[in-house]
């Protein structure tokens, strides 16, 4: 598409060539032929640097660009606008149910779902009008997958699941896996047993969750594990059996939240953060990466890091003990200096 | 069913309305028509609010409850008999190879095996007698798996992979992966090369071994990547190649055990812990939440952590420096007041 | 075989009895039948505890053995030299089109490709001549796979993904997933809202990139995430949306990279390890094991440990911050003793 029609959808003003354009990407990663974008003067040496064959930029930019110029209000609205255009459609799911896959006749198949090749529905599931559940799934007996929720390629949901409406799932997502429970201890005669608590519970997912690839959700014990509507999991996250995410909360990639806790509602677990089990985390707290906590956070701290978690101002205060420290030991020796 | 109809299965006394129990849940998850159990006077409160209509209470509790009463003498296993009523019966798995399977005519199948839809069982495998192979599995060539071994939908077994009997593989569990392993160096020209180490092992795998949702456990570079007997492993566990657990050991989730690292017996690794390569952990040692262990640990120390790993009592002492430290700066400033 | 046959295709001069050897296995894990090795004198004891049939020892060991030895320049080249001849030959993936894919049929399939069952390639994919696609793989629309890039069972590629040539692609790899974005805020009415922010870009893969098995790279939210030539990702790996790995870099089990970060050529970034978003690592920089970097390394500093991260120096300063402290409290006592 040429600038110069880009310019005019998106209600921009061109200054130079009129260049093709054929992609969208970063200034610092863009390619001739692609449009970038920067919205604030911070980046100046960026769009020097790029090789973007045109730039959005907004009307009170004066640094100049090493190519063509298109100038609108909101460079960063603009450029997903654009992005837009170029991106090819997402992949049409047809309503129907593939001929290579295997639906169970008691599932319930609602209006307008389209089911992908080799996807297995069991008996009694039932999949909510306008689902989208795309090839290669498993969907285990009496699952429930609600309305318009769209379900990617190799996702496993294992018998009893519960899916609201308008959730997105993530290729090789595994809810309703076993949580770990074993019983453990010694026989009479001394030799060790390991013995396999039975997990009868199930995952049940609220509305509107999206949930990363590879993340696992096992089912409770006893009763549910629940995902509250509007939670946002990452990747790689795991979360154990019995946990309760009340709603509207973040999970960052690669954290993991223990059996048995409550997250509340509005909370951030960033990656790589871990949550012990039988414990709960109160409305609107966040965990920062790599954090560890152990005990319930009252709320009373909005925002807890490291292992064991505490305030962000004790934490600071521990990363920078080596130099207090140090300050210490001069103080000491200045003292015994004198004292000679 | 009713509240009485329970208590007689239960071995119960009924105590208030005879209401219906349709399902079992924790004190705080459980909803109307849900039967609950408290079995310690410690949470008193979560009796009092609990939305359960019925509650399995111990013979000696006095202080009320907010709906139907149940007296056991073991609230806690008489709600794992009760759940075990209510939740659905584990899907069935008749013997028999689902016409869209494919298995190799050179595959041995044992005696009352389930083989599900669109798996794949290449040739020379052998699977043992009462195995469950549940729906779009992958077993590789050679691989050998186990007498009433239940392997959940999309795992994959790369080829000669050994699994015992009477184990349990989780959806999404990858084993017999290449391990990582390159060489890199510089040529003579100076330019950087990065050479694959051929991975040309196994992975075998004990008897009443459990493997939780997306774990991966590398083939070994010679030899074997053996896990003993009775280890249970929960979700997205890493273990790398050549790494031996003896056995009667747990993995907790998102824990990871680089290249042949040996695990003694009764370890317990817990959730995010990192054991590095080419050590050994001592039968019985504990490696706690988040730990990093580098050096081997000869079992002196049971329970480790931190990183670098040490004893709770360091890990403890560690914790408490901000404070020990904040102690001795009003130490020094008393001392050099006193010297003015 | 015959150790002397052995012997004699290594190139080896055997001493002691002429035992038949079945395969190979590190001196520990060795069992009757195997044939193992040791370089070093350093391992005298675990040769003379070995339970192998054989070992591949230098010329000049003069330890003894316990069993029958073979003589060689290079133990360790040997050994894997042996390896190949007892692995079961790689499953040949002869080419062609198992029947039960469905390849869509403006997909061009390059000459001497495998496709495996139950495979499902979409519509205007390319795989280039002599790729192995196996079974049960997704490969969404548009997605171009190079020549003899190989891609192992349940492997998921969203549409737009782009791999090189030569690459290997384990089980349970997941590329092109959604990155994580979202908009959250409140309505004017006070309501929260969490709104999802399109993800247009692609996943693009160099040439020579090897990615262990349910590791996650996600797509960009505009343009590419770029996993740059020769790379090698181990397992359980995250990678966000628009990270860019130039090259020649190893990214080891469960560590994970947020978004938009840069990571540079011949980077090393150690098991669970973590990376913020926004940042760049320089060129041939490493990052410890559980280390979390939150700020750009210039490469300055070619060795990162610690949360935040820091030098190894500064690292093990701080490890060892309870002696130091201690020392200053036995010092501070001794002043006050002397004050009296």
């Amino acid at each position: 598409m040429k600038a110069s029609e880009l310019a005019g959808i998106l209600g921009g003003v061109l200054e130079g060539e009129d260049v093709e354009i054929i992609a969208c990407g970063g200034l610092e990663e863009a390619r001739p032929g692609d449009l970038s974008f920067c919205k604030d003067t911070k980046h100046v040496k960026l769009v020097q640097a790029t090789k973007a064959s045109a730039v959005l930029l907004p009307p009170e930019w004066d640094r100049g660009a090493p190519c063509t110029v298109i100038r609108v209000s909101d460079p960063n609205r603009a450029c997903m606008a654009a992005a837009r255009l170029f991106a090819p459609p997402e992949p049409a799911r047809a309503p129907g149910v593939h001929p290579m896959a295997v639906v169970a006749p008691t599932a319930k198949i609602g209006e307008g779902v389209h089911i992908g090749a080799f996807t297995v529905i069991e008996k009694g599931a039932e999949i909510g009008d306008g689902a989208v559940i795309e090839a290669q799934v498993f969907i285990g007996e009496g699952c429930k997958v609600g309305a318009k929720t769209h379900i990617y390629p190799q996702v496993t949901l294992r018998e009893g699941t519960i899916i609201g409406k308008d959730c997105i799932i993530h290729c090789g997502v595994r809810l309703g896996g076993d949580g770990y429970g074993f019983n453990n201890g010694r026989r009479e005669d001394g030799s060790v047993f390991i013995e396999k608590i039975p997990q009868l519970g199930i995952v049940e997912i609220g509305d509107g969750v999206e949930i990363g690839s590879n993340t696992t959700i096992d089912r409770a014990r006893i009763g549910r594990t629940y995902i509250g509507p509007m939670t946002k999991i990452d990747n790689l996250v795991q979360i154990g059996h019995n946990v309760k995410v009340k709603g509207y909360s973040g999970l960052i990639a690669q954290s993991g939240v223990a059996g048995s806790t409550e997250i509340g509602y509005g909370c951030l677990i960033w990656a790589q953060a871990g949550v012990s089990g039988h414990i709960k985390i109160a409305d609107g707290v966040q965990v920062g990466p790599q954090a560890g906590v152990s005990q319930s956070l009252d709320g009373s701290v909005r925002y807890v890091l490291g292992a064991p978690a505490e305030s962000m101002r004790d934490f600071g205060a521990r990363t920078l003990l080596p130099r207090t420290v140090a300050k210490l030991k001069a103080d000491i020796k200045e003292v015994k200096a004198r004292l000679k």
